[in-house]
């Protein structure tokens, strides 16, 4: 059952560090899960949280790490020399190992890895640290097993007991040649069933996808879900086998895109969360408020250019707020969608086809939504030419904004820029400003003002 | 590499299912992926889906019916006799069987299964479609491997080895004892190097997690999410195992969630894609708009209210669209991260903690956006009072907008309605009238009029 660390427990893990009772605390925490031992780092303070580090075996610790969120992990490491801290490292994955390095300090940096015991896995972070960290090589862990193409089953299964030591998981068995390259795989159902002294060569299935150490992340993490693949053997140029990608980390990239679209969306510019400090939240925040700020001063200017014709038409004026509501809602709606679409690679067809289809669907809404504001104002101010400019304004503002929606989603993905910043406060304010200038040139044509 | 389906490809099959030349069809399809072939069935009208469907091996399209967009999905099977449809529910794991046939009308829902000829199959699918859809029995498939604790290591792999040709990937062996309640799991590493006369009640580990039939699916994606779980065995209420729940059914969970989010964020109200008719866009996007259109309205009428001062201060008029956006905008954020927050368990402390962290945040970010404000509009107009009074009355709405956008989800959550319907227009609609509200009761103060 999904275990939730209590209160109860904080409590007493909090007591047995003030009073430093090791034999209590490794008691109580000894047989956590990696996960639960986060949440209780997360939850104590640093200098608790880094007493209970040095404390327990770096095998639960190191993968408690993992799982903290990069700024408490961050402060706690802080508390940490850099010989801890390369004891930990020491115990992780090459994967995990290098995302953490790589949140240090340089000087740090260089520091931990002369610390680091186990020379193979120092030259694997050192390997691992030259790729992207949005690439596959920088997704990938160097653990796997591999067994060569002129083993005997017999001898691949002792071998792989051997190697799945150092795995946490046995996912496929790839097969490599004499310069360890990538030719096929193994399953673990013709291991099981096959005789132990048939070949490997005889055996293995020389269909195996794969990727290159340099291919982006994303285009990984669709192929692993387009195949629900749950790893995926990555090479390099040569076909020279380097790692593997497994699902589990693909989880935690395909959470993370969403969520930066999401705050994209939302008008916030770093991956920030509820807890942090209300700093760092107004660094993500204040830009794009900023931009919203702007844009208004520009909708305010337009309106002043057009102070003429107050006296006559004030109406107009009280109508500008819904107008320029309008006008973003329909540019976040639309463009929500395309970002949506070519995150999935679901937009198909030319921007033209796109465009015009856009148009009509915007130009339905538009339809609807003016018949509807035409209805109510021309009964309750009894005026109809006044009814009749502000409604076909919206439609228009309405189709305006559809088009803009659709077209700079499309046109920043053209241009290799990632179209979620065209969604929220980008989108929104542009559209304001277009739809107030829209608004009042239709409504003095209508008028003949 | 990733496989493409070139138009090349198309065409060949295009032309080929036109002359119904079946040999040709095969030979081009036979090695295809099924989630390729899925991709070829979206891209051809429905005859000609059909029409392939049931040329190849249904062992081949049932999966890629699976693959399909619902939509899709459904224009296909309504071209499909019931008899048909069962020759490939019979192919599929139980999972994916019980989404198709949930998917059809009632009817033909009882044809379908009438028509399946394994009867396991049928009665696994028939129990199946009592539980929710959202729920670990409605996300489970009934295939997985099972042993005794009572059998030997030798029969356990010959018995494994037969199971093993119903289930696609053996991700754990689960161990129950004579009441199929499950105690625990073996690891395959043990399987290999244990003798083969060992008990499997000798070797098993009786630490497992599992999830109950009736538990919510978000649970189920948390709880393996958290533990980095490739599959999780799934019980009933006297822990009798029922199946499995595997991760790439919750890779599929997580980004359905996140596109609903999102979608919601964005003012749409289904699950839409860009690809979708006018007319399904217009149903999802068209009562959000509509939402808006009402909150303008009721901004023009507190305008109107006002108009009285129309004469004196029609700067205060121009500044409402500036006032409505800015309000929406932090409304938005503050709901954004508070709605992740939640998703994500991430959300601590008491609801008036958190309001007070956002308080102070909005104060801060209302204190410099007020300050840019009033030192362009004093400069710019040269009117102190009015610019004292806008920016004052930015600065509260601000405010406002911050509380009202983190606790309508707050406030939601706790009642157990999805908190991400708040986000969006939803917030940006009630924020503009309280907004514009505020804003000339506090303009009014200050002008004092």
């Amino acid at each position: 059952m999904p275990f939730k660390v209590s209160s109860d427990l904080l409590d007493q893990v909090r007591t047995s560090i003030s009073v430093q009772d090791d034999a209590a605390l490794k008691e109580l925490l000894v047989d956590l899960h990696h996960a639960d031992v986060a949440e209780i780092l997360d939850a104590i303070n640093t200098e608790e949280a880094a007493y209970l580090v040095l404390l327990l075996d770096s095998e639960q610790t190191s993968e408690a790490i993992m799982e903290l969120d990069e700024d408490v992990r961050e402060k706690l490491l802080d508390n940490l020399t850099p010989e801890e801290i390369a004891d930990e490292v020491e115990e992780m994955d090459t994967d995990d190992a290098v995302d953490i390095i790589a949140e240090l300090d340089e000087e740090i940096q260089q520091q931990v890895i002369a610390q680091i015991e186990d020379e193979e896995h120092k030259a694997d972070i050192q390997e691992m640290l030259q790729y992207d960290e949005n690439s596959a090589g920088g997704l990938m862990a160097k653990e796997l097993v591999r067994v060569k193409e002129t083993w005997t089953v017999a001898g691949c299964v002792r071998e792989m007991r051997r190697q799945a030591e150092e795995v946490t998981r046995v996912h496929s068995v790839y097969v490599v040649n004499k310069e360890d390259q990538l030719i096929g795989r193994l399953s673990l159902k013709d291991l099981l069933t096959s005789d132990t002294k048939t070949k490997i060569s005889e055996i293995y299935i020389p269909k195996v996808d794969f990727v290159n150490v340099n291919d982006p992340a994303e285009d990984v993490a669709k192929l692993m879900q387009k195949y629900d693949l749950e790893a995926i053997p990555v090479v390099d140029d040569q076909k020279v086998l380097k790692g593997r990608v497994t699902i589990d980390d693909i989880v935690d990239f395909i959470k993370e895109e969403a969520e930066k679209d999401y705050q994209l969306a939302a008008g916030i510019s770093q991956d920030v969360e509820a807890d942090d400090s209300i700093l760092t939240l107004t660094r993500a925040r204040l830009p794009w408020l900023f931009l919203g700020l702007v844009g208004g001063v520009g909708a305010a200017t337009i309106m002043g250019s057009f102070e003429n014709i107050l006296e006559r038409y004030a109406l107009l004026f009280f109508y500008t707020p819904l107008i320029a509501a309008m006008a973003g809602n329909v540019g976040v709606q639309s463009s929500a969608i395309i970002v949506q679409g070519l995150a999935n690679d679901d937009v198909k067809g030319s921007i033209g086809n796109r465009l015009l289809k856009e148009m009509l669907l915007a130009a339905l809404n538009g339809l609807l939504l003016g018949l509807a504001l035409f209805a109510f104002t021309a009964i309750w101010y009894g005026d109809t030419r006044a009814a009749i400019a502000i409604s076909i304004s919206l439609f228009a503002v309405i189709v305006m904004a559809g088009i803009i929606g659709t077209f700079i989603p499309l046109f920043l993905d053209k241009r290799g820029i990632d179209p979620a910043i065209a969604t929220g406060p980008f989108i929104t304010t542009s559209n304001d400003i277009f739809g107030i200038l829209i608004y009042f040139w239709i409504a003095k044509m209508v008028l003949g003002i």
